[in-house]
């Protein structure tokens, strides 16, 4: 079933170990966009500038993603500028030039409503739980967030926690968001918070996913977590994206099944590890825009076989 | 077969946010030894003073280890200090008293002589190598080392890496051993050195292994690295000598088997997760005197489930 993603389509300046890009298509709703597309139908909430080329849109085109919910609005589009040092852990903001986005109210196409999978990228809350409103027969709902909404707009992000499916953050997201250090604990309060299930993106380490009582409500009470494995890579070219794609491998792949049950959860958080594993290999969304389903297929096997015991 | 391991037998005194111990029995020898009798018969060359008691000799007596190859030296056991804060990562050395342990000069007794499988634990590269030297019919060396050798003993600690068949280090020494950041081009740095294989151990996120072209000779050439889960832990009270007991529960499983596979090596990665999650749930080695091999099997089944899929 088709997924709709609402979230920010950029131009990211990057700069890296391996050298550096200027304005290279980007934004969390596009990463996740073009690693959802190659399980299922995406349709994109965003706003761009003038400077978004029809060469830029075919982009969404050509993976099959509707771009109908994507406003053009007078000015510049929003425009990350970043660089990454030694281990690439971690971006360094340099510029955050907002632009349109800074303005950006979405708005949801009559013909988007129906879709059952909704994705919240990381946007400002208040729009979040906006768009959540205005799909009330929505299936599911995953999101994401990030340390500036945590600290300093809890109130409006609780809101839109208490509706989300799974909510997709990071280990120091995690723990902030918790107020505790200790990752299974940090767990346990963010999904007091509201979240029926919690994904936690440990980077080049893999993911780890925590089961609320009301994860798998056909299924009974699963509470073990699941931890998924990440591919050991000789070369990140540039980490910019990754856990959006990640998002778009893991979404698009449940959004493609019948139904959720532990093993499909499972399954996604492994197709996470290999959309976001493809992701850091070029800059941008370059290696997104280029991977076959036969390699997607191929890392998948390897994935396992890194991981799994007889 | 029986595990040889020489190294430091101790008094810790810790301190974490769960509490407080005062001299309570450590050392990089004792918690592998304890982990790995589980599996295997287990002998300990090491030093201690007058402050050990029979009731610390019992410890290992109780879990059939051997006992003979520790000297008592006048003077006082070693005795470490440390704490740990937030998260529980990295300890903060308060205080190192070598005492008797300063003038270490490891004799290996002769019934140990024909020992199989010899552990390196983390000390002086120079005192590793001698050993080393001492057993020329062994079938197979481990070995560990920790960032104090690696910076300022690297030449001494060249001459030990050069005949292992696996080193186990956690990232950051691997990294630094390599002088490189990316762990994958640091993993074949450090295959460069010498080891056979590497594991690095990751702390909470588990452990990955990185195989040279001389891993498994009689099985040809596997490079794909292994990923091995840890579990996540709600409640981690000590973690004083995980990496150890990882070490420990890893060879003492390999020491058990009777060829080394892939699938052998894989399993007991697995094996040290398993009694590294065991190790931190106490103070000291409390959990790993007390564990029943029943626990173990189930927390390995657990550590299957919590990874596996279809």
């Amino acid at each position: 079933m088709a997924i709709l993603v609402v979230g920010s389509v950029a131009f990211d300046s990057i700069e890296t170990p391996h050298g550096k890009r200027d304005h290279c298509l980007g934004g969390a709703a596009t990463h996740f966009a073009l690693a959802a597309s190659y399980f299922t139908q995406v349709r994109v909430i965003a706003v761009v500038g003038e400077d978004f080329t029809p060469e830029n849109e075919a982009v969404f085109l050509k993976h099959g993603i509707d771009t109908q919910g994507i406003e053009h609005a007078p000015g510049l589009t929003f425009h990350w500028t970043g660089e990454y040092e030694g281990t690439l852990n971690e971006a360094k903001t340099l510029g955050t030039d907002l632009n349109v986005f800074e303005k950006f109210e979405p708005k949801i196409p009559e013909e988007y409503r129906d879709t059952e999978y909704l994705f919240l990228a990381n946007i400002d809350p208040v729009l979040q739980a906006r768009v959540r409103k205005q799909m009330p027969k929505v299936k599911m709902v995953c999101g994401d967030t990030m340390n500036y909404w945590i600290k300093d707009h809890a109130a409006n992000l609780a809101i839109v926690l208490r509706e989300l499916d799974v909510l997709l953050i990071n280990d120091t997201e995690a723990r902030m968001m918790a107020g505790e250090s200790n990752l299974v604990r940090a767990a346990e309060k963010v999904l007091a918070m509201g979240p029926k299930s919690l994904v936690v993106k440990h980077g080049e380490y893999g993911a780890t996913a925590f089961f609320g009582k009301r994860s798998f409500e056909k299924q009974g009470h699963v509470t073990l977590p699941f931890r998924a494995p990440a591919l050991p890579l000789a070369e990140v070219v540039d980490p910019t994206g990754a856990g959006d794609s990640f998002a778009g491998g893991f979404y698009g792949y449940l959004a493609s099944q019948k139904e959720l049950t532990p093993e499909v959860f499972r399954t996604a958080m492994f197709y996470g590890g290999v959309m976001g594993s493809f992701a850091v290999e070029r800059f941008g969304t370059e290696r997104l825009q280029n991977v076959s389903r036969e390699e997607i297929n191929a890392r998948f096997r390897l994935f396992k076989e890194i991981s799994h015991l007889e």
